[in-house]
C-alpha cells in the first residue's frame, strides 16, 4: 500500500501527480455512464475522485453507499473543476465498512438532526466546530501556564451550595445527599493558600429550567483564583487571556474560519485594554433604550446584548450593586452597597465571564452571608480560609461554550459542545 | 516595596546580599530572647528569617502566628545553619492576616488531617503532589497534540450505562432519571467517525462501595479512542505516552521528587517496548502462587500485584477471556473466546489502564450484548456506528489518580486528587 496521505495534503499540494492512498468515508456519490464521481471525506477535509467504468474497481465503486468507509488509493492531480482544486484518479477501492442507507440528508428538519446527534458530529461543521474548541482550550492552558498558574482538579460532588441552591442537581451518594457542583471557585480559593495561582477547565452543572440559546445544564468552566491581587489585576489578567486566545486561534485556525464562513477580523481586532465601564455608567448608557432599568437591577440578557453592540467588541461591566452579587463579593469599605465585581461581556451572547475580589475579611463575610439569608455554620470551611492566614484575593469564569458561540456565531450553545445537554437533550 | 522575590528563586542564589520581598505565610516561629526566627512559605517554598529585637518591627513579628500571612522585606544572605542554606535578615514585616490558632500540629491523626483536607492542602507534601499532578496532565496532553489527538469533551449526565449499571450513580434531571458516566468510551466513539484521533481528559463516577486504596467515587479519566488501528497501534501508543509521560516528569520534578523523597529513577527506566505477557501467560506465571486462578477468572488485585512485582515497571497482559470482559471487547474470529483486551500494569497498583479493540461489525456486537443480557435496542446509538462506515478501532482509559499513585510511591489514591472522594469522604 503507498503511503497513507491525509486529505488535507493533498489539498495543499503536496502530493500533485503522486499515487496516493487516502482512506475516510463517502460524503458523496455521483454516478455517470462511464465514470462514477465519489467525494471522500477524513478528519481533515473532502477529496473528490472518479472511477472509471474500465477500472476492475467499478463494481465496488457502484456498491459504495454514503458514509462507507473505505480506503483508496490513485494518482492526485490538480483539477479546477473539482471541489478544492483536486481530486484522486482511483486506481484501486477497497471498502471497509458498507453503509446501511443513511439517515441525514439535505431536508432533514433541526429536531431530526439534534435527534441523531451522534451522527451529525460527522459534519464538516461540527468537525470543524469542535477543532477550533480543542485549539481554544490549548490556547487557554497556554496562557495560564506562561503566567505561572497551576492547573488544579476541582471536585464535582459537593456537600454546600456555592449560590444557592435553586439551580443545584441533587443526587443520592450512598445514604447522603449531594449536588454537583455549579462553580469551583470556593475550592480554587482553597488551593491559593498552597499553589497561589490556580485554574482549572472543568465541567459545571446548572439545573437550568430556562432555555435559552446561552444556557446548557452541563458546561466547561474555565475558573481561576489568585492571591494578593485587585480588581484591576484581575481585569488585566482576563483581558490578556482573552486576546491571547483570540490571537492564537485567528493564527491557526484560518481555515476553520473560512470554511465556516465565520469573520476572523473580529478576533484580531482584539487588543488589550478592553474598555471597562462601571455599572453605574451602564445604566446611564442603558436609560434610552430601557427606561426602567435604576441602581440595583441586574442587567438582563437585552441590556448586555444592546451594551455589547455599543461596543462592538469584549468589555467590562464592574462594580455592580453588594445587592445583586453572591455573598463572597468583597465591597468598597468607603461604599459597602458596591461589590467589586466584574463581568466580561461580547457582542451577541452578553456576560462571558463573571469574576471579582472576595471577601477576604471573616466578620464582614459573615455579615454579608447573613444578609443573604445564609447560614455561616454551613460554610465553616470557606470561613477557615479567613481565620487562618486571609489573603486579598480575586477570581474568575469564564464559560467555554458561551466564548466560543461568540468567536464561531454560533446560532445556538449547542453546537459549541459535542453532546450538549439541556432541559429537554440528554440523548445520546 | 523592593521587588517581590519568589522563595524558590532566593534559594536558587539569585539575590544573595540583596534587599528582596518575600509575600506568603508563616510555617514556623520560635523566640528567642534577642531574636525571632520564622520559616516563611510561599508557594514554591520555605525560607528562614531573622527578626531581632532591635527592629522597629519586633512588635509585629511578636504577634505573627502560624499561617499568619504577610509581607516581609530583608536582605537575602546565604547561611549554612538555615534550612535550604539561606535566610533573611528581616527589615520590615507587614501583617496580612494574623492567624487564629491554627489547628494543625505534628500529632494530629491521620483521620483529623483528613477532615481539614481544605487546611491540609497548604502542606508541603499535598503542595508538591499539586505540582506534580499539573505536569503529569500538561505532558499527558502534549504527547497527544503531538501524535494528532484531538481534545474533546465528553457528556457527565448519561442516559445509558456503559458496562452494565451497578456502580452508577443515578440522578433526578428534570422529570428524568439520568446517570453520570463512568466512561467515556463510547462517546469519544462517536466522535473518532468525524475527528478521527481522539483523546480526553474528564471526571469519570464509579458508585464504588469497596474501600480501598485504588478506588475514588470521582477521578480523572484519560480516555482515548482512534479508527483504522489494531492491538498492536495501541499498545505501541500506550506505551509511548507513558514512557513520554515518565521521561517528561523524571526532568521537570525532579525537585519535587526529592523533597517528597521518591525515587525518581524508576520513571527514567521507562523506555519502550513495555514488556507484553498474555493472560493465559498470566495465570501460568501466577500459578505457584495462586493454584486456584484458571481461565475465565478475572486477576485480582493481589494478582496484579504479584506479576507487576515480577516485573518492577509498566507491562501489558492482553488477550483476556471474552466472558469476562464488556460487549464491546472485539474477539479473534478463529478464537471467539478471546477478547482484544489490554491492561497496563505497574508495581505497587496492579492495573493502571484498560483498553482494547472495539467490536465494529453490528451482528457480532449484538450477539454479544446478547450473551451479558444487554438489551441492543438499549444501544441504537452505539450499534449505528457499526450501521453507517465502520471501521476497526481502538481506545484505551487510564486513571489519573492511579498514574500518580505509582509515580509518587504515594500510600493511598486519596492524596492523588485534591479533593478525594470516596465512599465516607466528600468534606470539604
Amino acid at each position: 500500500m503507498k503511503a497513507l496521505v491525509k486529505i488535507s495534503k493533498i489539498l495543499d499540494g503536496c502530493c500533485t501527480d503522486q499515487k496516493v492512498t487516502i482512506r475516510g468515508w463517502v460524503y458523496r456519490k455521483r454516478e455517470g455512464k462511464r465514470l462514477i464521481f465519489l467525494v471522500i471525506r477524513d478528519s481533515t477535509g473532502f477529496i473528490q475522485s472518479t472511477i472509471k467504468e474500465a477500472s476492475v474497481y467499478w463494481n465496488e465503486a457502484q456498491k459504495l453507499t454514503i458514509e462507507s468507509s473505505l480506503t483508496l488509493e490513485g494518482t492526485a492531480k490538480e483539477d479546477r473543476r473539482a471541489p478544492g482544486g483536486f481530486e484522486i484518479a482511483a486506481e484501486t477501492i477497497n471498502i471497509i465498512g458498507l453503509a446501511e442507507n443513511f439517515p441525514i440528508s439535505k431536508d432533514k428538519s433541526e429536531e431530526f438532526i439534534r435527534d441523531i446527534r451522534h451522527l451529525w458530529l460527522r459534519s464538516r461543521k461540527m468537525n470543524l466546530i469542535m477543532k477550533v474548541r480543542a485549539d481554544v482550550l490549548n490556547a487557554t492552558r497556554q496562557y495560564f501556564i506562561s503566567q505561572d498558574y497551576t492547573e488544579v482538579s476541582p471536585p464535582m460532588f459537593i456537600s454546600a451550595a456555592v449560590e444557592g441552591g435553586s439551580t443545584l442537581f441533587g443526587l443520592k451518594y450512598f445514604d447522603k445527599e449531594l449536588y454537583l457542583t455549579q462553580s469551583s471557585q470556593l475550592y480554587l480559593e482553597i488551593l491559593i493558600y498552597s499553589l497561589e495561582n490556580v485554574y482549572c477547565i472543568a465541567p459545571s452543572f446548572r439545573a437550568e429550567k430556562s432555555r435559552t440559546i446561552r444556557h446548557l445544564t452541563e458546561y466547561w468552566h474555565i475558573e481561576s483564583e489568585w492571591p494578593f491581587a485587585d480588581m484591576n489585576d484581575l481585569m488585566n489578567f482576563e483581558e490578556g487571556l482573552m486576546t491571547y486566545i483570540c490571537q492564537t486561534i485567528s493564527e491557526q485556525c484560518q481555515k476553520e474560519f473560512k470554511e465556516l464562513n465565520v469573520d476572523i477580523d473580529k478576533l484580531k481586532a482584539v487588543q488589550t485594554p478592553f474598555p471597562r465601564i462601571t455599572y453605574k455608567d451602564a445604566i446611564k448608557q442603558l436609560k434610552p433604550k430601557n427606561s426602567i432599568l435604576t441602581w440595583g437591577l441586574d442587567l438582563g440578557y437585552e441590556d448586555e446584548k444592546v451594551l455589547a453592540e455599543d461596543f462592538g467588541k469584549p468589555f467590562f461591566v464592574y462594580d455592580y450593586p453588594a445587592e445583586i452579587k453572591a455573598f463572597y463579593c468583597k465591597t468598597y469599605s468607603d461604599h459597602p452597597e458596591v461589590a467589586m465585581s466584574v463581568d466580561m461581556m461580547v457582542p451577541k451572547i452578553g456576560e462571558i465571564s463573571t469574576g471579582g475580589a472576595r471577601e477576604d475579611n471573616k466578620d464582614i463575610l459573615i455579615q454579608r452571608m447573613k444578609n443573604q439569608g445564609l447560614k455561616p455554620e454551613d460554610y465553616e470551611w470557606y470561613l477557615d480560609l479567613r481565620r487562618y492566614g486571609t489573603v486579598p484575593h480575586v477570581g474568575f469564569g469564564m464559560g467555554l461554550e458561551r466564548l466560543l458561540v461568540w468567536m464561531l456565531d454560533l446560532e445556538n450553545i449547542i453546537d459549541a459542545i459535542p453532546f450538549p445537554r439541556t432541559t429537554r437533550r440528554f440523548y445520546p
